[in-house]
């Protein structure tokens, strides 16, 4: 049965509804294709708005909560419709100046699926539910994984929808204005389980040539951001043994970071640290920086390695204010722990990969998603699909359609193994 | 007859003048006194009017010309009125935000000097020529040394004047509203020297104790950018050993310029580099920098020791690239050379000193002033007085009036003595 399911998944199928999904916010690129759909903006509504009619289409049941989640439920023969459903889906919105498939692979790919076990007249004992989930990515509201975070109770509805953007919109009234303020909450943790197909967003799928990824957890996270305060000075006038040059104080700290992280990736292949954002100021050429401001991004599966290179930040720090008479502090805005995908998830993903013979490999996710959360309050497994020469967020974000049909192929069948328990 | 003029200076004429020319863009500050005094302003307008009323008021025959620069023409007893006069002066302007001393010190300090000369009622040979250039810090209309270029023929006027501020106001439009566009143009290479007083802006004085800077020149400069590419990515999914990380990249680089620098610094005391403005792209927490900019400032009184350093950078760049596979690009804004001051006006500063027993030593200048371009077409020289903690460009710039007097003293000294040549 597992099997006709799997065969019943039309390639043409999905990819067609990619290919309409990606016109919604359609950038006009030379290369590759991009898409920018922010929450609660136009090209949010339209996606919604098709996704919905694809869902009713399809004969499932829709609803939309407060956050504007989307949820469309699917009974199969022989399921008892008050048995708790098995979940799966991803997310509409975009970067800005993002990819096709970031998303509506995870979203798209699991209404075909249901189409697919519908098809091959499946008997299951669960009801199956294909999830959007509002404003993953979390540009315009400075706050990500918006949809999951209230359907898993780690935001409250009410603090959700008072986010403001950059121009002061509440996140209430742009979903109000899309019609897609709904009612209710989605409440994940009355699901079974769900399961997440989304592009890997690296290069290690590509590399090994197989076009399925069961991923074992998601890296946790430090966020922490170094303040370094020197003095402001002429850059003319003041010698080089009179300055406290915050900029010079900085640049070997930066420099320990990558080669700490690079140790430890070394030896273990998951530990990654990054200072993405580095602000000077005054930011004048001929003056002496006074302060450098800059984030580190520290991700590991293991929190004691993330530890690590947060000590190593410290110390060094410690060793910045004695040598060179600088102020320092080391802030961190979040930590959030690494997350394991459930035992039976990733065993239902990887039978259905062997049952229909797509090549997979495990590997762990450096990448927050959906499912980091949902993992919170149910059992979480996720399957990533080759992203080719590991790009994403940006229209050069490209998996193949094969893949993408291989991936979906093992979605079906694992949703049909955890809907027959 | 030296010693009578030096005498005759007034420390406390000389500090009303200062104070009240303080009071024209004064900023409320709890610590210090500051002022922002941005060419063509109100305040502006208001600092060139009591100058003009001073100049006046001492006797002297005031021009502008069409930059707006401002000269009081001082004819002494036994003067030739035709023969080439002896300028001394600085700018009225400031940085926003800027300091009481830094500019008016050497404009106020001139016309005590001249005040001193005509109260002492010494004979001189030669006039004397107070002078007020426009725009030297180059903040508003983003070039400096505006109206000494003019002077100098290094910029034409139609070019200053066409010079256009962030909200696309021409420098010829703003001198005109504040009514000092005026006519002609002002030739500093008729004049047959130039002495500028100025705030020292380090603390070589200081630590030196002696209230009296002799500049023996003024550091050449390179400004440059450095722009080093390599590929943004998601900081959480890309390996340490996928990265084209263009921070981390720059980092090594900015540490080595500071330690070239220090080295040569450690040997000549004359050397200076300095990475001020420091760009990161796309410059979010999560996202690996896919260009970093960054200007470098290099500067000392030798030209071999500015190239040793860009020399170094561009070696270093080369090792980036073939080790890390960014891309950089090194491009020199301006160079402008070392500018020796003139062995006359060196030494009539030195005699004065000694004459009024007023504790000197040499020492270069790290910083542009109007006696650079000054010195390309007439004999130059400069005088420093203590800045405390060498604080400038800050409401805590502060020299202390006594020191202010004993550099206008000695000023009064070297008028008198290249007046009678």
């Amino acid at each position: 049965m597992i099997e006709r399911a799997m065969d019943a998944v039309s390639g043409d199928r999905l990819r067609a509804d990619i290919e309409a999904n990606a016109e919604f916010g359609k950038l006009d690129v030379e290369a590759g294709r991009g898409r920018t759909v922010l929450p609660g903006t136009d090209a949010n509504r339209r996606c919604r708005e098709r996704f919905v009619d694809q869902l009713e289409a399809a004969g499932l049941d829709v609803r939309v909560d407060r956050i504007g989640n989307i949820v469309g439920r699917y009974t199969p023969p022989g399921a008892d419709p008050d048995a708790a459903a098995v979940a799966s889906g991803s997310h509409l919105d975009s970067v800005p100046r993002g990819g096709i498939f970031d998303g509506p692979l995870g979203v798209y790919g699991a209404l075909e699926a249901v189409r697919a076990l519908d098809d091959a007249g499946c008997e299951l004992d669960r009801p199956i539910e294909v999830v959007s989930f509002t404003d993953e990515e979390g540009y315009r509201f400075d706050d990500s994984l918006i949809g999951s975070a209230v359907a898993t109770g780690s935001h409250t509805p009410e603090d959700a929808l008072a986010l403001t953007d950059d121009d002061g919109e509440r996140m209430g009234d742009v979903l109000d204005r899309i019609g897609f303020a709904g009612e209710g909450v989605l409440d994940a943790s009355e699901w079974d389980a769900m399961l997440e197909v989304h592009v890997e967003q690296g290069t290690r799928l590509e590399r090994a040539g197989v076009p399925a990824g069961i991923v074992t957890g998601i890296a946790g996270q430090t966020r922490c951001i170094v303040e370094i305060t020197g003095e402001t000075d002429h850059a003319g006038v003041t010698g080089m043994d009179e300055r406290t040059d915050a900029m010079a104080a900085a640049a070997p700290l930066v420099t320990e970071i990558e080669s700490v992280a690079s140790e430890l990736a070394a030896e273990r292949g998951t530990t990654v640290a990054t200072v993405g954002k580095l602000e000077v100021e005054p930011g004048a050429i001929n003056v002496i920086p006074g302060q450098v401001t800059f984030s580190v991004d520290i991700r590991d599966t293991a929190i004691e390695v993330i530890e690590t290179i947060f000590t190593a930040i410290e110390s060094r720090l410690e060793t910045l204010e004695t040598d060179r008479g600088v102020e320092t502090t080391l802030d961190q805005l979040y930590t959030v722990e690494p997350v394991p995908m459930a035992d039976r998830c990733r065993d239902a993903l990887a039978t259905a990969a062997a049952t229909g013979d797509v090549g997979s490999r495990s590997l762990h996710s450096g990448a927050g998603h959906d499912s980091m959360l949902v993992a919170s309050v149910t059992d979480c497994g996720m399957l990533f699909v080759p992203s080719r020469d590991g790009r994403s967020h940006s229209p050069l974000e490209w998996s193949d359609w094969d893949d993408c049909t291989a991936g979906i192929r093992v979605l079906t069948g694992a949703l049909a193994s955890l809907a027959s328990e």
